[in-house]
């Protein structure tokens, strides 16, 4: 056995080949990168996906699907559609903290021109 | 050809069984929404996903996997995870709005008891 094949193809028991679609992004020394993504999309699939793309966007293609595959694995109802969710709850209660300061804003400006107003009678 | 077959099994031009894993969720009048998370996660994936699920979990895991895949189809680079990094900008942006009218707030009240404190004087 070759030591220097890629995650993929250690874990596909299959030689590595020279242009290898895999290689680049699946070193040897991080197996369960590859095995998480080959488990919720399949090798083929990956592998398909990547040689759609151009080279310079491949690292960014497989970054994401890792994350993507790792949520999925993580949390096999909602996957990182779970995140989204989340994030949107976190953005909503962010967007009604800032109302309620600017209408506090308001208050105390509508105060202070008030106070000021009164120091001319 | 029966008819009745849900879009995954006319998808996959086979009969349609009765206790088939897809039909509850690929009617056969949306043809796309099974061709889109076949094309990402083949239908043998999608499969073994909602067979290792309680039955009343699947509809919502059937949701996010059509989601992502959908995501992944429009942006084959960053799939959902560029929404996910959309999100997470929006949140910065708007925590930073809050910070800012929280400065205001302080500020507007430092010159509310300021005035007041001469009212005494």
């Amino acid at each position: 056995m070759n030591p220097k094949r890629c995650a993929a193809c250690k874990y596909l028991r299959r030689r590595c080949p020279k242009d290898c679609v895999f290689s680049p992004y699946f070193p040897p020394n991080d197996p369960q990168k590859f095995a998480c993504v080959h488990r919720i999309y399949g090798a083929g699939n990956v592998s398909k996906m990547l040689q759609q793309l151009p080279d310079q966007t491949r690292a960014e293609a497989v970054e994401s699907l890792c994350f993507e595959a790792k949520c999925r694995v993580d949390d096999p109802v909602y996957g990182c559609v779970g995140i989204i969710h989340l994030l949107k709850t976190q953005i909503q209660k962010t967007q009604n903290e800032l109302a309620k300061t600017q209408a506090e804003i308001a208050v105390a400006q509508t105060k202070l021109s008030q106070t000021q107003n009164s120091d001319f009678m």
